[in-house]
């Protein structure tokens, strides 16, 4: 295992959520705007159902955003949905550290996302898009795949507490 | 009080339900058709939220017919929505006895429907429109009007209880 | 098309998003308050499913208002709800220009609304209720009438590109 | 009827949303989580269902909490959830009056919480644990208690009211 | 690890699903409904947030049941909720086989309810009341007690492997 | 614009559909099981938010799938989710007629989808992969490629009604 990335644990007082409350535009149209916020630099990106006025089933869509990128986002929202007007308020963030380290499986190796709380390894999480290549390569249950990498993430664990 | 309508407890087994998913039509047009199926014979209509392919938030359109009304229907669907196809199932309801009482208040009669179960009233329910006309025309909460309606019934109920 | 009505676009830094819980009080009265609540001043208002504690289904309601009419809201939350609390925060609203032009079609005038960015048009939306009632009149699906709407738009459109 | 607790109504200035976005947690865990958050100082914790990237159907974990416990709460967050951060908000409260009565009822007595708004009580809310132990200890439906709750409210209102 | 249970996998005909729409009963009340069906034998109940008529939030509530319980559940629905109908329709179940094996943890037993597929074990689940309880009385995060569960099934699936 | 395919409109028995409930897998995997099940032959599935015991929040996946395939389903959702048994009813699917034409617009040929009900033309819905694969080519709004789609689609449509 090798770590390749390292990110303090800190908190972010720039960063912004803007949502808008959608009625007039189909499923298909949203379904398509998440990429293109995330590929234009949102931070995140969902969707909540709601109900609006006169019956309408309709969609509040959030987008969180550093303060640096929420006038790009202003334009994608103003240009892909069929919105009026948009509204945003300021948040803070609180982020644990962040590591990755690299683990190996029978199936090739999956990179694992760890979080530092206070000097402490709080979560592991393997990489979704490294577990799903493996499950659809090898044509086995993705749940199989996490399965192997929380087990081999185990071996590590037990070794490093038995030091 | 007097009572103006009965219907008794059944089975009925002539009943269907209906379903569209919706993901390419926007929140606007689905609020509208709700009334028209009510409007052209469906006995009660609903949208639930749901996940569809690509991301995209769907809605799931739920019509109860009774067998005869369900070309009529189909047809509403077909023409008012962008679906390409429906899909239906039959059920069974069992529908309680139905009675309507009138209960006096200080502005005016409310309608309340009684549910007959096995002989018992098991329900009793303040008639919506009336209550609403009221809470508008005194320029009340609706909340109020339904706590008369609730009021008196109890009156009427310990009067009954002590012959 | 007669051009009828005109607001620039701007930011709007006076706006508040109350909130409130809901879980007794029943759906029934929760749908007449949304009415009550865009009657008495809100710019808008939305329900959003939730999980609250003791396995209860809930309702968020949400309430979008200029700082002028928080108070009448927050009566006629108190008034109409069985709520012992409200919260609100501030938030910012980037509003883009609107104008309302008219449309001729075959089944007469609607109105459509266009929002402005930067200069020029980004949207265009025709009005709801002039559809609709259209629709009722006729007899014919909605769409079809936003259909036409969007052709005679199309058609014009076309004609301001020529030149 | 004993009164036994009183709050004035106040607005408070000291309260944060915290909110957290979870795709890779089981409905299992993030059930139990309520009651923990509950347990640990949160003054209300609520789940609303989201639509995240990639398909995944996620959870917004929102919750209510004095400045005081914020730390707290974020400790518990991040122990128990695969979160890899959070971020939070303040907001303004309006909390009405509370005071508790005692209402008796043929199956024992019920507390009644009841909210006063500029002075004038406003709500009347029997307490549901009260409320659920009759209705389980008489094997009876637990609308038929708080109707009997309500009776008794409704007979002393009368009294007040003939003074 | 001791086996100690066990079903075999089958196809079951005889199950029903109930629905009710609810429209003018609290969330409080519905909570509680949950505990109470579950107590009088239904296999499984869930709510679904639907979108009603007249803007009202409303609740699906579904009841999975045998055919020989569909009587006794009909009656609680119609004593605990405010309907004045319900509906139903049969459907068949598909089950695994099921086991139960007890797995030794440094805070005590979990048992572990396995699924059989075709002869193989398909799915493995540590009890949730079981760990709950370790994770109260030991103070730890739940997720600790299901990691630790999982860390002893894997050493003791790779023992069987190795054999 | 070519027609390249068609199916007629009509009536098909042979439809299941599928549900499990899922409390215990994690958004994550639940969003990669629906490329899955698309891939193995369902003709639909979709995600609904459900209330679950102990305050879960749950899914409710379906599947809609034709007899034949009824089988393999089941598989992928055995082997590629934690659930112990599913169910499964009939249902009768209407399908309208299709047909495909191709519409040219400035920035190359889309294909539209035809829906026809009782001879007559009553969808056109543009493919989506064919309008998203321009918009991010050109870099323009996924709506904008729409909207020249509809404006050429309805040109055209003027000149056959004005044969």
């Amino acid at each position: 295992m090798t770590s390749f990335q390292h990110n303090h644990e800190h908190i972010d007082e720039n960063m912004f959520k803007i949502e808008v409350n959608l009625d007039d535009m189909s499923g298909e149209l949203i379904g398509h705007l998440m990429e293109e916020l995330l590929a234009k630099g949102a931070n995140d990106v969902y969707y909540t159902p709601i109900y609006m006025k006169k019956n309408r089933p309709g969609i509040l869509l959030s987008v969180l955003v550093s303060v640096d990128a929420v006038e790009k986002i202003k334009e994608v929202l103003f240009r892909e949905t069929t919105t009026f007007g948009l509204r945003y308020t300021p948040f803070i963030v609180h982020r644990l550290g962040r590591d990755f380290i690299e683990v190996g499986t029978q199936w090739g190796i999956v990179r694992v996302k760890q979080a530092i709380y206070k000097g402490t390894i709080i979560q592991q999480s393997p990489e979704y898009e490294d577990c799903r290549l493996i499950a659809q390569r090898e044509e086995i249950p993705l749940k199989q795949v996490y399965e192997e990498v929380y087990k081999q993430l185990m071996k590590t664990n037990h070794k490093d507490a038995s030091k």
